[in-house]
């Protein structure tokens, strides 16, 4: 039988997800795990390998029948290399994933971004299907970014364009390689939470409280009830987030002016319409010129799959390329 | 004789200069006149077809050579219908110059972004030549820009893509609709000249107090002049242009990682290598990811001349693109 389904694996900032995927983007089997973000570079490779492992245990399909690993990691990456560099919300450093990976099951290894590969899947069978141009934003633990043109993401001169989330957007404190002032200081899951540990600490009260305390983090599903049951503190971090993305849409719309932006990750899953309604509502508002056309903004469509679905695509996109 | 000349004009914040220009980007002659800036569109086309006609007649080719007029202005535009939107240098709105220029030369006139030309001729024939990917910064009056992918302009859903000046680096203060906190209220010479007023009724010192006062617009080569014999509130604005600027090229490359940011206009051309140096310094600091590759900022080799030569080139590619 032909090597004809691919491994697609998202690693997050929070969780590991691996499935396996036809070549028409059908979901075979889908195995999760935790991020061991305090980890060192073999615990990253242990989990991972665990999680594809019982993915390709849980599926239909022979372990014979896979042609390639497509993963998704938060950068910088060397996708050439298959190296993570590093990244804000995981302790490991340099780590040779794709080599690694590769002795593990045998196969090609594809590396790329995480948020490239969710808002491909997007592309590719979600929100943006039969779009050309399209940026996708992320907002989870971190703020994660994706550009595409032509209808390919756009991997830049260093493989790691994309980085929407450190866009400064608070220049006059701004420190160079510090985050404070960028787009993922202020709207990210984990600024969210630093504002509203600042509003608890002055004796503000919040429903949150008492997910706040200690090693445990917010969960977008824990902001998205108090959200919905107008708790003050939380409708305030969650417009400040829609408002600084709403922001940095306007910046890139007018810059790039794409077709569309998707947005995903776990806010947005979670409070879902009423944060995207918030930001369409600023980009519109803070783009420079909309007489010719609005600014488009939508929710991802893939949810979760997005990331696996999409690096499962990555990795038979390059393997149609280089001929295989 | 074949139709083998192009026209190509650039509108600016403060002057109009008109090329009459060879297949080749050879310029055959050129014309200059200050822009009617609070004129009406009527003043608008007039001023801009005396310099045209002034150029004809300077150049050695006759007038029936031109086979179309390319026309760079500042936007936001309707380059498919010809029509000059608004501008915030410029009082004139919704000018159909397109459509009068083509009355009266009779031939094709396309109309696009002043900096979209300027950047696609420092591609065609400057200092991004030969590259793929290139984004373009050019700081006068106003702060413009383009971005070029696969070697095109990039225009955007709404045909006015590249507007980076309008940029919001100052989020938290931000307010929709007006232009406090944007990269071009920050770094352009309006900007400048703004803060170095505020300086002076503060009481401080400058020897460009004399050239601050009443309708006389504060011109780069004074300010160039100041910065050079190091007048301290000459030094100052300059280096808070150029962090901007820096921040905003950080946050593009980010995004986009292009090969080149080429930087043009007054400022860049009078202040020169000083201010392209502190640029590219504050790029590179506040860039997320230099592992795999530095931030490339050059200034423009074209000068004045970018505008009209890129103006040209536009009108050539698109007559080849529709056949003629």
């Amino acid at each position: 039988l032909a090597r004809d389904h691919f491994i697609g694996v998202d690693l997050g900032g929070t969780k590991i997800l691996a499935e396996v995927i036809d070549r028409r983007g059908q979901i075979r089997s889908r195995a999760k795990r935790e991020t061991p973000f305090r980890g060192d570079g073999r615990d990253l490779v242990a989990a991972l390998s665990e999680t594809i492992e019982e993915a390709i245990g849980r599926s239909p399909v022979a372990r014979t029948r896979i042609a390639a690993i497509g993963l998704g990691s938060p950068g910088p990456l060397d996708p050439d290399r298959g190296i993570l560099l590093r990244t804000p919300h995981i302790a490991a450093r340099r780590v040779p994933l794709g080599k690694r990976l590769g002795e593990r099951f045998g196969v090609p290894v594809i590396l790329d971004n995480d948020v490239h590969m969710a808002v491909l899947g997007e592309l590719e069978a979600g929100a943006a299907r039969g779009c050309r141009s399209v940026v996708g934003l992320w907002v989870g633990t971190g703020v994660g970014g994706c550009v595409i043109q032509n209808g390919r993401v756009v991997q830049g001169i260093n493989k790691n364009a994309g980085e929407i989330g450190h866009m400064y957007l608070d220049a006059k404190r701004a420190v160079a390689g510090r985050e404070k002032g960028t787009l993922e200081w202020e709207a990210s899951k984990t600024g969210m939470t630093r504002h509203l540990e600042k509003e608890i600490r002055k004796g503000k009260k919040t429903r949150l409280s008492g997910k706040l305390h200690g090693d445990e983090r917010l969960h977008s599903s824990d902001l998205a009830k108090a959200f919905r049951a107008k708790d003050k503190l939380a409708v305030e971090a969650v417009r400040h987030s829609a408002r600084y993305l709403g922001i940095a849409i306007a910046n890139l719309f007018n810059a790039l002016a794409p077709e569309l932006f998707v947005l995903g990750g776990g806010v947005v899953e979670d409070v879902g319409s009423p944060y995207v309604a918030l930001v369409r509502e600023h980009a519109n508002a803070f783009a420079f010129s909309t007489e010719l056309s609005k600014v488009r903004v939508v929710a991802s469509k893939l949810k979760d799959d997005a990331g696996p679905i999409g690096a499962a695509a990555a990795a038979r996109r390059k393997l149609a390329a280089s001929g295989s």
